[in-house]
């Protein structure tokens, strides 16, 4: 099943700028087989839903091994049956 | 104090498909001294925060006098004060 | 690695009272080896991080099995290595 | 307008526990002619909504006053017209 969502992801206890840590999430979302689109409040993405919720299971651990204390993520997640979702279709 | 901001506001009672409704939304942000980037899981938003906060009150009372029944945004906000955020300075 | 979550999900094309859906998100999260907790605005979930994020998976594919059109999760996951976190912990 | 909301509001640079924050947070939405319910994920709150965005607006006020550098507020705002909403209510 196709999803789009969206991610971001904040580091707590790493300092004020977390644009560093930001840049390593879309890092490792590229590594995936996933259609991904940054934006200021964000990055969203359009794939399969459990390749998209793997991939943010697997930043959780890469970025704790990688140093990070404490990780959250605010994620919204969208399906759909009438058609196949795009981030594309979705723009205005 | 200026703030960046997300909001995506979600109809609900009005069937699957949301985008006219989004599309009002955007509308009514673009009557406010705000810049404002829409994106497939939302708008981004910059200007004074009160003028944010009051703008999406006004969304809300305008929908439903429109016909609206029920409505739920979700709100990113944001403020800083070492620098002057912009959605600009956000993008990576 | 323990997480704790918060999922909100909402049906769209299902009417302005989504409750009864709420309560099959709740019945399906119950059969998951998963500390659930029911509020106002969505249901806290602890357990380990790659069953929560399969179980949302799951609940997205039993829903549309279900009948439902269109559905979006509004998910917070966090996770930290200085503590195992709890949602009793969270508590203030 | 009587809304029902969540605000979860997150410090950056304030080290990896921010409870402390959570907890003036919680104090400042207690100045308000407002319902609030904590819980382990952010806190719910029954009231006007230009109370509630009021609110919001004067807690990233008093906390950049009081030293923080940069916040972000999660929040859900719900509104609605075929009656009068409440938390109580919507719990299962």
């Amino acid at each position: 099943m196709i999803a789009t969502a969206e991610l971001q992801l904040i580091p707590l206890g790493e300092g004020v700028s977390v644009r560093e840590k930001i840049g390593r999430v879309v890092d490792l979302l590229s590594d995936h087989d996933l259609i991904i689109e940054t934006h200021a409040m964000g990055t969203n993405i359009e794939g399969k839903m459990i390749d998209i919720l793997a991939a943010i299971g697997e930043i959780h651990a890469v970025l704790h091994s990688e140093g990070s204390t404490r990780l959250i993520s605010y994620i919204k997640l969208e399906t759909r049956t009438d058609k196949v979702p795009s981030l594309e279709a979705k723009r205005l």
